[in-house]
């Protein structure tokens, strides 16, 4: 489908022009070499199509296949067995942790790879709680939840409270230091909103569940790789995320758990595996766990899923988290520009903030016919998602988004809407 | 290091006539070619090197590197976000489920690949105890355990336990009988003992436990692949295990979880992640769970292993699960042979039972310096493994190993037996 031209020509060429400038000063430009970007797929647009979801599945770092190639050949095919040692298959989590842990702004030793998201926050609430209850506050016994968060958290949390005997009491995420008082024991909160983009504020909330001697989880999957999170900095307790978002690891690339120094001697894990053992292979009846943060670990790592992470973390090779920061609200901002140049007033309505501080990085536009625009824009080769009821995500990655991609995003978006059945 | 020969010829002619005779014989011989196996890794003696460690790691199938490949640059590197859709990633974990169920003797719908096995032993055994009590019988508040299983097993029960009010009570495997009764809510056992290869009798212990009106958790880690299981026939309620071990899933593919049928309606996860929900992407706040084994589920599938497991999978076409087990029998009885033939008397002594309905297809031989042998054999190219105190592994699994290959390794074993530290 060719694109039609429906958006006024003056703007379109100064926007043109700005975003050339933009990407002309932009230090992270070259980062997009590093991904598979440009191919092909199977309809017609996408040769040169704009990708705006990966803030749900990464784009594919262009090192990863000979990555994981080697490690089914040779690590696995030849060497087998052997490479659970030499290959250093065992140690992965937590080295490939330690990896990671400078972009969640983390010291070394406090972060494991493995598992899905969903699992980590069950582990990490579960801990909390139980933390918080050995220090002999045996009242403590709420959990308070982002009812506005992303489902699992929800769910998990209510599962977590089921078990450990809490009660669980979901708030909107303005509402939270409302709700903390000497009975709360953990607090679960999503960094951003899935859904409107909105950024939470870490530092002051977190100092909020302190305030009343409570332990706070952090949920990263939409802002890890987007920009500085500061876990160290800022006394989180514990935080989990996904890999595959910002962080290109792949699709359901294990997820990951920071525990905290000063909390891994009382990290007393509801899933206490074996890979958690102080002594895995001494195969002992009695469970033991590890002194650091290898506690966090349960079962044998996913290792081909695992080293496809571990490859496509090279690519923040000098890269600051400050200056994707930097980039992305860049990006957004001249998206939202380029929307309000194009698209006729009150058609859509962005509602992600407009306010840096809290912003993530990605922009959700609501329009009643959202789910059938999103279809087109698929068919054009500009790729977000759709939220139900009425929400179109696009998601920024400072690391392969160019501004001329958010000026054609912007632009294909005003031909599709025009033409959308919810259109004037 | 080439190989010494330190046994009789006379007998060495006689093992190796009779294993040409048996690979003559194999119906299953030409699976081999299915496998990456006769590549040389880096030390001498390996290009004809005999791997018996599947039953920790199995072999490379040929065909999966092609497939991870086409996962990684076609459906991830160019489809991406379209790929949960349009690849049938999303409802990867009960397709493949589906596949792997013949192979477990389960009828389609039961099972899900997802997750490690701990995780799922979590998940089953608070389920199975949440439906006993969910009878009215909240006094069955007990869970057994065999206390001889892998270790993993004991921890993860021990954690249900706690989180669910029971005791836990660990048993030998013969003792399970003896200390059921109208208190105990499940059990949990496993298949084939890791150390000994010791085979439990499923169908016996599982209608001793629903006897007593519990329920019981079988874990196959050590026995899918290598024999008819027959989850549907005995009656068995849950199931769990791992994949990649006679199943050839590669390092870490993710393990499966088997709910049988008749309790899907009452399978109440303490891990209901968005994943098990009735519809996910309807991101709604209350929990509903899907109706079938979904609710099993947990968080985002991952994709690149769960991919290469379906693509090691396809060597099962035309496989019966008989036709493995009297391979697998005559492979460990024909190995016993040649170290008895090879090997003077006492100095290994084999902790696995005679009897073909004990066992499984391994074969555990002790002797005091098991740590030092097993080094050396696996120098020489003869790749089992040690399990502390005193064990030496062997793991047969029919769809690759010969019975020129058991004569070989026995063969070997004797040569390094005679020389290692512990030898006469």
């Amino acid at each position: 489908m060719s694109e039609t031209q429906r958006v006024a020509p003056m703007a379109e060429r100064e926007m043109k022009a700005r975003a050339e400038v933009l990407d002309g000063k932009d230090e992270l430009a070259a980062k997009r070499r590093d991904f598979i970007l440009d191919t092909a797929p199977d309809h017609a647009a996408d040769a040169a199509g704009v990708y705006l979801d990966g803030n749900s599945l990464g784009a594919l770092p262009a090192n990863v296949e000979a990555r994981v190639v080697d490690v089914i050949t040779r690590e696995w095919g030849q060497l087998r067995i052997r490479s659970w040692d030499e290959s250093g298959w065992w140690t992965a989590p937590e080295r490939i942790g330690d990896r990671l842990a400078p972009l969640l702004g983390a010291a070394p030793g406090q972060v494991v790879v493995a598992d899905s998201t969903s699992v980590n926050i069950f582990k990490a609430l579960v801990a909390a709680v139980r933390i918080v209850q050995e220090d002999g506050d045996t009242e403590r016994d709420e959990i308070v939840v982002d009812s506005t968060t992303f489902p699992t958290d929800g769910y998990i949390a209510s599962s977590a409270a089921r078990l450990t005997g809490c009660r669980l009491i979901p708030v909107a995420p303005a509402d939270v230091p409302g709700v903390l008082g000497p009975r709360t024991a953990a607090v679960l909160l999503n960094h951003a909103d899935y859904r409107s983009g909105r950024l939470h504020d870490l530092p002051g909330l977190t100092a909020a569940v302190h305030a009343v001697g409570a332990l706070v989880v952090w949920d990263l999957c939409h802002t890890a790789g987007a920009l500085p999170i500061g876990l160290d900095e800022h006394g989180v307790d514990l935080a989990v995320g996904c890999t595959y978002k910002y962080l290109n690891g792949g699709p359901g690339s294990p997820a990951y758990l920071y525990v905290r120094k000063e909390h891994q001697p009382r990290f007393d894990s509801p899933l206490p595996g074996w890979n958690s053992h102080v002594e895995p292979f001494g195969m002992r009846a009695d469970y033991e766990p590890a002194d650091d943060a290898v506690r966090g670990r349960v079962g044998t790592p996913d290792i081909l899923s695992l080293l496809a992470f571990d490859a496509a973390l090279d690519v923040w090779e000098g890269v600051s988290t400050a200056a994707v920061r930097a980039k992305s609200l860049a990006l957004t901002d001249f998206f939202l520009e380029c929307v309000a140049a194009y698209v006729p007033e009150g058609r859509v309505e962005s509602i992600t903030p407009v306010a840096h501080a809290e912003r993530g990085s990605q922009i959700a536009l609501r329009c009643p016919d959202a789910a059938a625009v999103m279809k087109l824009l698929i068919e054009r080769g500009v790729v977000g998602d759709y939220r139900a009821p009425d929400v179109l995500r696009f998601g920024f990655t400072p690391l392969y988004v160019s501004f001329a991609d958010a000026e054609r995003a912007a632009r294909v978006l005003a031909d599709t809407l025009a033409e959308a059945p919810g259109g004037p």
